[in-house]
């Protein structure tokens, strides 16, 4: 195995040990990195597709970003590609719900997103983080311009319907009032000598220090009103100049209180890898990533195909499909391989002869319930009122989220909030309502964060994975458990066939896991089929 | 006083006091809330300006931020205005140096910027916070669009020379770290009942659980290597998709080798209330704001001249000046009223009689020293290599800073960097170097962090601000003592003449400071200019 097969050698890892042991820390980690081992990236550059047989041929099921990844590297190395697609638009659930767009779901309901020109919102994916390196190479090869996407904003608000008296928080005054009452107790613990049994009291000098300047503490160590703290939590009135421009230090909130809010749950999210600064939206929507793989494959995406059989034998496979314009058409393709990227949850209706291994991990994966909310107001109140520019509100309420746009900044006129992401339990209720009621419901709760809802709302539209005709759901859900029992089973060849998607991967829910999960189905059928070619 | 005054009266302070003792500090923070009081801004709006003397003049001295904003809304007030400006663009400090500008430094050395098209360093301020509304209510009149600027990037560096082998470390590993063994610390105290005497039982169940989630800990409340950590400092291998999928965690630091590195003093920057996010910068660059401010106000700046006298009367202000494209020339300008916005250091050269107080504000204020290197590379390699997209790279190096573009993200080709924010006595030695000097010093410097440095470079430019004709330092540097004595002499209209700029606010260095300190003054001079005309 090469430097780059990311499975570390056991001789390696002894190596690493035996450092380790003998020389701390740091340089574990210097030869961790010497040795090319740290911040290793599943994506490993374009795929190098070489020696593709002549006239090989590959069907692919589904025109999302699994789908389309595939379609584009193999049409490059050569194959016949074909892909079916069930929606008349290519992206799946890489996709932006703009003003004129209509949107069908289970159910029949019909959706007139009636948004102003350029708003929008992404039912699905909303972000690519720095290091989906995947994902960032394909926006960058189909030229699709990126913007910053914000996650984390210190002036957004935290928020609980039993805390504070459902008055919203700064982020910015939660988070620093955490950490400095943190760093006052472990202050006050280190001095005690509690820390004496684990640490050096050189090191407790040094702890001392940084936890001062970390958490914003007073020359006694003290966590208290002052400009220390408010340099970090905001003032009660900011500086400014000439004459009236002393600032007034504001008031830290108490410990207690803050435990009992529970709105330390929401300080950490933009720590979190994947939600880590810098993150990207493509400019104008999500969906703009689809749209471009589309126009990039064109001809070889078939529309409004709804796969209805899928059947391999010792030479090919053949699918049967219907047009969905023409119910009742039967329609068959056919190729050498099949890279199959249809969600789970609609893939386990579709009769398949593979494996009862495959079969059974195509029925082990339940997939996450999740309703987003877009809301078009007729002012961007919360840059004009509430100084907030883009980043998430995180509240208690079903809602969950509040995400103000992350561009148009500052241009006055209309905008549109995500105005709920919802999860679990509360995103089976919203998706047991009508769309109507989604929105009137999220605008109710967010009605006790943004007082100017009743009054600023426009029109709203509401997707409820779960009535969502070509997923049936979000994204797959795996535990450690059936991970252990049916992931690679998952992931296998059977025979012609192999499965890739975001369900196919360990990064459930991003579209990192369904490029990463595409192009390591395409490298081993791509082995296969040069294989078959050998001996054909 | 009204609601905004921004001064508490007693009474109210009193009742807060009053609450907080009896109530608790979450009723006090509601009371404090609901009387108007949390996050006062001391900018207003746009100021009005009413019952201005028929014919009433301002003089204003300096086409910085603060001149500009004063002479915008005089002139629509209606006074008579006329701006005085050294150099032959207006802005100031407010200022982008871009390809094909050339710029003089005391000393005589000339450089010619040989930037590409687009590309551009600030060598003055370079971000405006979310709150520092003045600024923003500015770029908002004057159709200044606005992008994000990325304070804190996770995966920039932080970087001692004299630890870790002089191998610079992520922001992320850092950051999770510290966070890490601070939590399992605090979390080790406490069920040692160290904090048995400041936090009540409950707390302290509710505190451990808030520790685990916020530090990252395992179930044992150890920091560990684990998924659970990764998902913070980021993984040795990244989880992907298909069956090369699986993460493999990463080795976090130890606590010493922090403590010791002191790398922890980097990643509290994005919590200081000027840095947090949401913050912004022009499309194009900072100097935008200056030069829009520049059109807006036309033929009422006149550039190219050197102020050499200010000279008041019972009546009016006179002030001589010279036009730097003539020297020698005499020329005089005349008004009711002069707001003088120039730099402390170059005022303090001019003539102007004044009284003794304020003159001896004028002689208190030193004047930072910083040095400013744009570097144009021939490819952004910190993204193609390094994966960092905007942010600052933070290390123990005379450079302090390398700040990567906040635009172009992903585009290819080349880039500025801004090579290095130099403060203190290491300014002071850039400063006596040539211009060509600085930015081969810190090309150096900057190659212990970027090995690319040598092989990608192209060109760079250096402004050292105590060389700057216009300014000769950064900006004004207040003590306590200083403010104490000297700030409200030197905010104070003495006769006819007041000042402005970031020298007379608390908010020194920032544009911000510029902006509300002009519309004190100007707010205080109307009044004595309507006073004046009823007297007249």
């Amino acid at each position: 195995m090469g430097k780059n097969s990311g499975v570390p050698s056991p001789s390696r890892r002894d190596l690493l040990r035996m450092i380790g042991v003998t020389a701390g820390s740091t340089a574990m980690y210097q030869a961790m990195s010497s040795l090319g081992f740290a911040a290793d990236s599943p994506y490993r550059g374009p795929i190098d597709l070489q020696g593709t047989p002549k006239g090989a041929s590959v069907l692919i099921l589904g025109a999302g970003i699994a789908g389309m990844s595939a379609a584009y590297e193999l049409r490059n190395a050569g194959y016949q590609v074909q892909v079916l697609e069930y929606n008349d638009r290519a992206g799946g659930r890489n996709w932006s719900l703009r003003g004129g767009d209509s949107y069908t779901e289970l159910g029949g309901l019909t959706q007139q997103c009636r948004f102003d020109k350029d708003l929008y919102i992404n039912p699905g994916p909303w972000r690519i983080p720095y290091h989906h390196r995947g994902m960032l190479s394909y926006c960058r090869r189909l030229g699709v311009p990126l913007e910053p996407f914000l996650q984390v904003n210190y002036n957004a608000y935290l928020h609980s319907s039993r805390a504070f008296g459902g008055k919203p928080q700064r982020y910015r005054e939660i988070k620093a009032d955490y950490q400095g009452h943190v760093a006052e107790l472990l202050s006050k613990a280190t001095r005690q000598n509690a820390l004496d049994a684990s640490v050096s009291k050189e090191d407790q000098e040094r702890l001392l220090e940084s936890l001062r300047n970390w958490g914003a503490l007073d020359k006694t160590n003290a966590y208290i009103s002052s400009n220390t703290s408010s340099e970090r939590r905001g003032y009660q009135k900011d500086p400014g100049g000439g004459l009236t421009a002393r600032p007034i230090p504001s008031e830290p909130i108490g410990l207690t209180d803050i435990l009992e809010s529970r709105l330390w749950q929401g300080i950490s999210a933009g720590d979190m890898f994947d939600m880590q600064t810098a993150l990207f939206q493509p400019v104008g929507g999500m969906g703009r990533v689809g749209e471009a793989f589309g126009r990039e494959l064109g001809p070889l995406i078939r529309y409004n195909s709804k796969v209805t059989d899928i059947h391999q034998d010792n030479q090919s496979v053949s699918v049967a499909y219907e047009d969905t314009r023409k119910p009742g058409t039967k329609l068959q393709a056919r190729a050498d391989w099949c890279l199959c990227t249809i969600p789970l949850p609609i893939l386990a209706q579709i009769p398949m002869n593979v494996g009862p291994a495959l079969a059974a991990a195509i029925a082990a994966v339940p997939y996450a319930s999740a309703v987003k909310v877009g809301l078009q107001f007729k002012r961007r109140f919360w840059e004009e009122d509430e100084h907030i520019f883009g980043g998430i509100t995180y509240t208690d309420l079903p809602i969950a989220n509040i995400g103000y746009p992350n561009t148009g900044f500052h241009s006055g006129g209309k905008g549109v909030l995500l105005g709920g992401y919802i999860w679990g339990t509360n995103a089976m209720e919203f998706t047991a309502m009508t769309p109507d009621e989604r929105v009137r419901k999220a605008l109710d709760y967010g009605s006790q964060i943004h007082p100017q809802y009743p009054q600023e709302f426009d029109n709203g539209v509401a997707v409820a994975w779960h009535r969502s005709p070509f997923t049936m759901g979000c994204f797959g859900m795996w535990t450690s458990d059936t991970r252990a029992k049916h992931y690679d089973d998952l992931c296998e060849i059977d025979g012609r066939i192999v499965l890739a998607g975001e369900h196919a991967s360990y990064i459930g829910g991003w579209q990192e896991g369904a490029v990463t999960s595409a192009l390591d189905a395409i490298g081993r059928l791509h082995q296969r089929a040069i294989a078959a070619g050998a001996t054909a």
